[in-house]
């Protein structure tokens, strides 16, 4: 892996020298849109694993849950996230932890791009995606049920 | 922990809510200079550990080393960094790695505060100084002879 050399300049523009840009999943696997992930840190040395995700205007990760947990720092950009039943609006450099088992998506703005970085144990079980009765229970919550259809805050 | 809130928003300046700010190392068990720590993410469901780390112009971490390894993202300011015998200027969202029992030392430049995040494994052994012998040794590369003793690369 790249991890093997200690200096990876940025590029600009959220690139890095010797990381590669990878599709966020397998196209078909699980509904996500305009989404790109590149593993900054990964290597056997290390039990933690550090990616950075990059959510083009209007695109969002899919909504899905696990027992490992995310530990995510924005970067750029703004949108919103939804962690359990709470939705809530990020920025640069906010923090949010995703608990164990709990669903979640993260939303760019439709404007602008959302780049974040993410923790996760480079040893973790696959996600889980919702059931259509899990649907319908995170959507007995109306900000949960707006969110999910896309409809920004304010409109709430 | 802090690490029970699912959402940590930054409250500018590079602090959070309910994230606290600590001395780097405590006093006299090393030699540093003007530097803090924050903990961003470190808790029993998470292998790794997330901390970030700000050295004020002129300031510089402790020359050292360990098993564990350092996984760092330059947030802002500039500066410089050893990693074995090599020297190198840091700017924005470069990444560094240490490898294992590699000496490393950050510089924030003389002008500019240098602030980053360093993943490292919550389980970790603790950070070797350097003895004269080792210094000596260090010192027989010019580049790396110059960085301890400060001098900006432009000069070498």
């Amino acid at each position: 892996m790249s991890q093997n050399k200690s200096f990876r300049g940025h590029k600009g523009g959220f690139r890095w020298a010797d990381v590669e840009l990878h599709a966020y999943k397998k196209e078909g696997s699980a509904p996500f849109k305009d989404i790109t992930r590149q593993t900054l840190f990964g290597d056997e040395n290390l039990s933690g694993e550090l990616r950075y995700f990059e959510i083009a205007p209007g695109g969002y990760s899919s909504l899905e849950r696990h027992e490992h947990v995310h530990a995510v720092v924005i970067l750029h950009g703004t949108g919103r996230c939804l962690v359990g039943e709470e939705v809530r609006d990020i920025a640069p450099f906010d923090l949010v932890s995703i608990p164990p088992m709990t669903w979640h998506q993260f939303q760019a703005a439709p404007d602008k791009a959302l780049g974040f970085l993410c923790m996760v144990d480079r040893e973790r079980d696959r996600p889980q995606l919702p059931s259509a009765e899990d649907l319908e229970r995170l959507c007995s919550t109306p900000a949960v049920a707006a969110f999910l259809r896309g409809i920004p805050a304010e409109s709430n």
